[in-house]
């Protein structure tokens, strides 16, 4: 919510959706910039800042929005009423700016239904098991968003973004891609796990395991958006799942590779071990065969952690009897997600096929049961996304394998 | 607290007196201009705003500052925690946007202080005995730190303000006004009543009410503010009341005259009771001695409210026969207060003489104990002020009476 004539919107949006006969529960994020700002005038004030008082500081945001959204829907006589995290019984870990939610009580929110009003709930935020106000970190209103509909057996957890709902691949990309009319948890985990930006990881893990139906749409328009559910639960047409669902794309890591390691026992656990202890993301883990003894590992790291990890790695390097460290930051990762894969053989090589037809060479491969991800150099991202979304299918009018319901 | 820089100056101000061997409780206003920026953002998406919401909204305001004052402090290495109004428990009545306090526990705030730490509460909000989160209106964070001063049985209450103390006058009309070193309870609610805006009544009646000692002072300097206590509690030097305190004005009002009543019982009641149930505040209210079955009586009102005041006082006048109604909105009322009056005799007499003796006419007259408040014209306002001020002693190095002990 941006500013008041957003906050007038989602009102509007709100009231139409009340008026068609729903209990609606809203999860507020905060204002436009306001998180950013208050981050800012806590670097204004000190260089420590204790994550008691920053979540203190920073719940402030959603309190904002939650209040100014009941008012602005009491203007347009829609009887509403907002709820803290801590009000609403979001009970969390005693982790400060990254709380895990262990519990949602919501009983004022299930009174304030029963008694006829429209709720409002402040995202981001609970209370931990020893009273403090926390904040549940990256991703933190979509996760309370979707805990309090599992709490509350809601039909449907609705998620508005800036976008439409989730594509085929990113528009900026791939000006044909398609928004998809329905994805299973699994694909969207997948999808959220190699780069895509729609969903936080985290709030399609709790939905999954909770079996809550996400809806993400855009609050801009009135049009339905990608309905992310079990593949027996409700939302957007039956049909057969198509084989690949989209194409993802990531240019926020590092490649780390360590020359010529000797291929003996407790050797990747060492390095590793190091990396994990400094807290250190490591996404994909590539080693090769060995040959005489010895072998290359390659992995990748998030930009932002590489400097952390070379002082490592060259240190472990030198223990461990490595013959060198190559880093290579001009990287991306590229990765096809569908379910349809389990089922379908011949993915992968069908990619590298595509791949090799369009001179990409590819460093490092990484598969699950229904993704292939590959990291290419970054120059050759943007080719690598296109071909791949053409080849498998997912321009629009085009289909590669069960097509895709019309889109309204 | 106004900006970054502001809280940092409070932070070092509170690790000052901390690191001086007290326990320090700090009570938080919002910062600069936040509140009113809230209210606008309200304005903004709605002209029906609801207590419960307004309630809500304007909390944050003093959320955040306690929490970047406590990030300011363990910047310095202060050990801090805040506290909101609820978290405190300032237990309020159900009356949104103006709630009274019941009752303050202070439980974790003991638990606080007895743990070495720094404690930093949110001003001007409290929680209600059904649950809601409740602020205290006009004067809310000030009757906040007197309450909590009461409650934890602090030595003394000190309250920054943007002047370095209660002055003779107002400084801006008199140039040579003196700041009091100290003032009784009820000497400061008089001139509260009468129009100083340093403190809120509302706050000095608590302090009174509990014997709290309130220091008035600037956040901007280290020098000594005002000290406001009983007669003979701590604070400032011991010495002999000077006659007069101060001279206090009041432009905010305006005159109604109901002329020619019929003087018989019920008339003022019929009049006063309407206006009440109007929830106009009436000020001043005189009468004079009626002259042939007839009088005439004027009181004053807030300018705010002369438009709803002259509609009642109109359909009133018709009912209770009264022969016309003047309104007059070029008025001002110029108070002399000072609890030596008590035993000085001849002070309303004097000042009538002192304002005869500028040529201004004096056009109501209203007395207390320790007060004497006549209403003039607006334009005769200053030169009555700085006349007062002179003639009662209370220009920088002249004494009418009792001497005042030298400021530092």
């Amino acid at each position: 919510m941006a500013d008041p004539d957003r906050i007038k919107a989602v009102a509007d949006h709100v009231a139409f959706t009340r008026n068609h006969g729903n209990d609606v529960v809203v999860v507020v994020s905060a204002m436009g910039k306001s998180t950013d700002n208050l981050i800012s005038l806590a670097n204004a004030v000190s260089g420590i800042q204790p994550g008691r008082e920053m979540d203190m500081l920073l719940t402030a945001g959603e309190r904002i929005s939650m209040s100014l959204l009941c008012i602005a829907l009491a203007g347009i006589g829609i009887d509403a009423v907002s709820f803290t995290g801590s009000q609403v019984g979001i009970i969390t870990d005693t982790v400060h700016t990254k709380a895990k939610i262990l519990e949602v009580k919501g009983d004022r929110v299930r009174d304030a239904l029963a008694a006829g009003k429209v709720v409002v709930v402040a995202g981001f935020q609970g209370v931990s098991t020893d009273s403090e106000v926390t904040t549940l970190g990256r991703g933190g209103s979509d996760t309370t968003a979707v805990a309090l509909a599992a709490a509350l057996d809601a039909d449907v957890c609705e998620i508005y973004t800036d976008v439409t709902g989730v594509f085929t691949a990113d528009p900026r990309i791939v000006p044909q891609a398609r928004k998809l009319a329905r994805l299973q948890f699994e694909e969207m985990l997948e999808m959220a796990g190699v780069g895509s930006k729609v969903l936080a990881l985290r709030s399609v893990e709790f939905a999954r395991n909770h079996n809550v139906p996400i809806h993400v749409r855009s609050s801009f328009t009135w049009e339905h958006g990608t309905w992310v559910a079990n593949e027996a639960s409700e939302g957007g047409a039956t049909m057969e799942d198509p084989v690949i669902s989209g194409v993802v794309q990531d240019a926020s890591e590092s490649k780390v590779t360590v020359i010529a390691v000797p291929d003996r026992p407790g050797i990747s656990a060492a390095l590793f071990e190091n990396l994990a202890n400094a807290n250190i993301n490591v996404d994909m883990i590539v080693q090769n065969t060995s040959k005489d003894g010895l072998t290359d590992i390659s992995f990748t790291v998030p930009k932002a952690d590489m400097r952390a990890a070379e002082d490592i790695v060259a240190r472990v390097a030198v223990e461990i009897g490595a013959q060198a460290v190559t880093h290579d930051a001009d990287i991306a990762k590229v990765s096809l997600v569908g379910a349809g894969m389990k089922t379908s053989p011949g993915i992968a090589a069908r990619m590298f096929r595509v791949l090799a037809d369009n001179n990409v060479n590819i460093h490092m491969i990484s598969t699950s049961t229904i993704r292939v991800s590959v990291v290419v150099s970054l120059s050759d991202m943007e080719t690598a996304v296109r071909a791949l979304h053409t080849a498998f299918g997912l321009d629009s009018g085009t289909a590669y394998s069960a097509p895709l319901p019309e889109r309204k």
